[in-house]
């Protein structure tokens, strides 16, 4: 279900608080073209996002808990600079995760969609990261460790696309809508260490 | 089958001319963590890569004239400013889109191919595009572009994998593969933008 903001911790979606997205509705328009995203695969997320709904609790500990937790150099993240873990950090980040899976499938991708791809960046980064959380932890995110674990995302994402027992085209499918909404989206992320790296590169 | 340099036209895999990567092997090794390529995937883009070896004309064509030439964004890149056709530059670089197709599956993941991996980010970028070729075309494909394209690449591959009868889970295995390699080169060129990002943003 798509939360209104104000109800998970420092989810702003659509808030006037979210700046806008220096990137454009008509780039993006093309930005959807290059990746090969049309109306089908909006069709094919919003079933996604009905299979997924009930499931994105257990996903995201699959993520947290089974993968990022056993690679040191992503779990750090989410640790003090110490290592030790932050348990409210976690907890509240993994409900944004949960959601932006939800996001992912559900939102139109309209304007506020676009700003909130760069609220999302922007946490990631020095200019963000920590704050919205209130907690001292690594200053940045790598860039390359984002967009590496975007394979890891898609690949992971499958059987729970495939587990509510849609026929195997429909999971094909919904899984190639995925594939291109995360491809789109880490495009939209580059943009943000792009201007970044004017001054401070975090790849 | 692995080319030579000299073989094709400014195909330099390997060669003195190709600059170091500012990357580390370290960092190439974290980034395999990162994006879950193992010694499995490694085994699995040899298969693939033997699968793929006598399609590679095929599949260059599918992309260059079945998606490319009708994405005008994207076939810009390999028109002169006026729009016109180079088809020099078009067959020399479908060669070498090929062979990257094979050095993908092919090569070592070792510091000539992190230098090489650079040199065709490089190749992308106003830095080089054109110049090896001794074209007029755009000074760049923005790496927004080349992200998107990945999703593309992906996707369309598959039934390629799949057209020598390798048993599903065996072709299922050489995509994951090739995906992982293809989201770490994807953020191997991203460094090469974010260095150029200092100057002068190509997003």
């Amino acid at each position: 279900m798509i939360k209104v903001p104000g109800e998970m911790p420092a989810y702003t979606y659509g808030e006037a608080a979210v700046a806008t997205s220096p990137v454009s509705l008509e780039e993006l328009e093309q930005l959807k073209i290059s990746v090969g995203f049309t109306a089908d695969d909006e069709r094919y997320l919003r079933k996604a996002g009905e299979v997924l709904e009930g499931q994105t609790n257990q996903i995201v500990a699959h993520w947290r808990s089974g993968i990022i937790a056993s690679i040191p150099n992503l779990a750090q993240h989410s640790r003090t600079l110490e290592g030790d873990p932050i348990p409210k950090y976690l907890a509240q980040s993994n409900l944004r995760f949960e959601q932006w899976i939800l996001d992912t499938c559900l939102r139109p991708y309209d304007q506020d969609w676009l700003n909130y791809q760069q609220e999302i960046a922007l946490r990631h980064t020095s200019l963000k990261k920590n704050r919205v959380d209130g907690v001292q932890s690594t200053p940045y995110v790598p860039f390359r460790d984002i967009a590496a674990f975007v394979a890891v995302l898609n690949d992971t994402i499958q059987p729970y696309l495939a587990s509510r027992g849609n026929p195997a085209a429909e999971v094909a499918a919904m899984h190639r809508a995925w594939c291109r909404s995360l491809q789109l989206q880490m495009a939209l992320w580059a943009r943000v260490y792009m201007d970044l790296a004017k001054t401070k590169s975090e790849w």
